[in-house]
């Protein structure tokens, strides 16, 4: 029996500027550019195996054998290895995640990013990181800036080779924290990808798009010259901004929960003091707080006295998807 | 000693349609149309006299002498009554409002609707609806659609004289009610007039604006033929685009407490239910939660058991500013 084996490790990322919306949906090619983060306290660790004897691929997910719509996508992406590879034999897939999925951070980022690096490695490939990115990318769109390392940013591009993402700035380039405030665990009802298709039900999704350049622009340079005040300022409102498209899609998609809204207020309270902190949501109900090194155990323990929240993350500036030995 | 005195009551309105941003400022000549409805059972008594003796304006609003920019507000408005009428008579105003002012409901458009029916009355001036509309829209832009009947559409026109609100059904014509949960008594941070200054400051203001026609096409049918679900939708949709703009302006703008995001999420279960309800909110964290009135102690009941409302005003739609006797 022959057994090509490999593991990868991938941290999912927090975008300060965000995608929402595809102008292929299909290869996932996104309307506007993005910036991005690692989280490196969170990560999922994905062990693929081919084996020659297998007849279908096989997932397992924190142990679980994992059927149905998940194990489709697995499989739709693997062809595509596949496919590459010029190869046709099955693999089992062993995914376990050290946060929990489906509630705003972004499971399916690091999930495809640790995928497409170890499936494309045990299958043979020798990828270069732009490659990878834009291999994850085909997985889940956000899965393309969890491929390189620290700071991030995804070029949108127009085509399946030109749709991938870079890292701006490493890991310890700038000590910023991301506290995940878990306002609850249940999973989300409308997954991003569902969501993606929707952006353009919004009147307000091209005024969004069309703005872009210049909030990358802002928080580009932000991040080159540690400035958390002009970051602060454009994050929130690009976050702002996809919830107003996604609030006036059709249907209405109002991720927010009340406990979300006072953490958001009393964010902008915390700023207003002095204390460099801002806030930005996902396509979930939990409220990714980011603030500097210095400030995260003061910040962390304003979050504790707060009502609603059940759980929260603490995770700094994480590195690049990579191969690690089981 | 000569005195004129005539008195008036208005209603507030809520806006179906909202109406968020000016293309003339010092003349309140909205960027939009918009459609609202009045609220019968709450309203502002307001009592002019002109008193050829005083030397200048005074102004009582609940009972209290009111001086600052409440006044300067009055007696700017008071000038173009004089300038009207070709006088130079100043006047003592005597205002009661049966609601709490600052907290969303919209306390400035039935005060300057009764404000202009008294005061062109008491000084002698014998204006027609439509130049009711238009003064009282110098004094609070809304105010234009507490001027008539019912169900109002303000024309946002591109002059003093051809923007004004007429009715477009009578009250009598949909029972439709509006039970307003009141979050907080709280004055607000920005009151609407700065709000509509910011308008223009949100990258995605045009866009809500551009797409006004569709919206106030679907509401005007909807409310001729009683329908709800198409109102309900519209309805709510344009309040989140409002808020959109507001909360992705410079400043930010955000109205919406947590309370308000747990009443619109119910709202929205209840209409999933199969009952006729949708919520809007003004420029304010108080929701106007709009049902009809077969509903309406149903919706009330389910609202009481909520947390965080402190009380509930209930409304029915109501008929046009007009001049009462004391």
């Amino acid at each position: 029996m022959k057994k090509l084996s490999s593991s990868a490790i991938a941290h999912p990322n927090i975008a300060l500027i965000k995608y929402w919306g595809n102008k292929n949906q299909a290869l996932r090619i996104p309307v506007n550019g993005s910036i991005s983060f690692n989280l490196d306290s969170l990560f999922t660790k994905t062990e693929v195996t081919f084996i020659s004897e297998l007849t279908s691929d096989i997932l397992f997910i924190n142990g679980h054998e994992t059927t149905g719509l998940g194990l489709d996508r697995v499989v739709s992406f693997l062809n595509i290895v596949r496919e590459q590879a010029g190869t046709q034999s099955f693999a089992k897939v062993n995914s376990e995640n050290n946060f929990p999925v489906g509630t705003g951070i972004a499971s399916s980022a690091s999930a495809f990013a640790a995928l497409s690096l170890a499936a494309s490695n045990a299958i043979g490939l020798d990828l270069s990181e732009k490659e990878l990115s834009c291999l994850a990318r085909r997985g889940s769109g956000s899965a393309s800036r969890s491929i390189p390392e620290g700071f991030v940013e995804w070029f949108p591009g127009v085509m399946d080779t030109d749709s991938y993402a870079v890292s701006i700035a490493p890991a310890r380039h700038w000590g910023l924290v991301d506290l995940v405030a878990v306002v609850t665990h249940e999973h989300k009802k409308v997954g991003s990808t569902a969501g993606h298709e929707l952006a353009n039900t919004s009147p307000l999704q091209k005024a969004r798009v069309d703005d872009t350049k210049r909030r990358l622009d802002i928080v580009r340079e932000a991040i080159k010259y540690h400035d958390f005040q002009a970051m602060a300022e454009m994050v929130e409102l690009d976050s702002n901004m996809m919830h107003a498209v996604m609030m006036t899609s059709r249907p209405v998609l109002m991720y927010w929960e009340n406990t979300s809204i006072s953490i958001m207020k009393n964010v902008q309270k915390w700023r207003a003091s002095g204390i460099p902190v801002c806030y930005t949501m996902d396509a979930g109900p939990n409220v990714h707080v980011i603030t500097t090194k210095d400030y995260s155990e003061d910040i962390y323990q304003k979050l504790a006295c707060m009502n609603g929240i059940k759980q929260i993350f603490i995770a700094a500036v994480g590195g690049k998807a990579r191969l690690v030995n089981d």
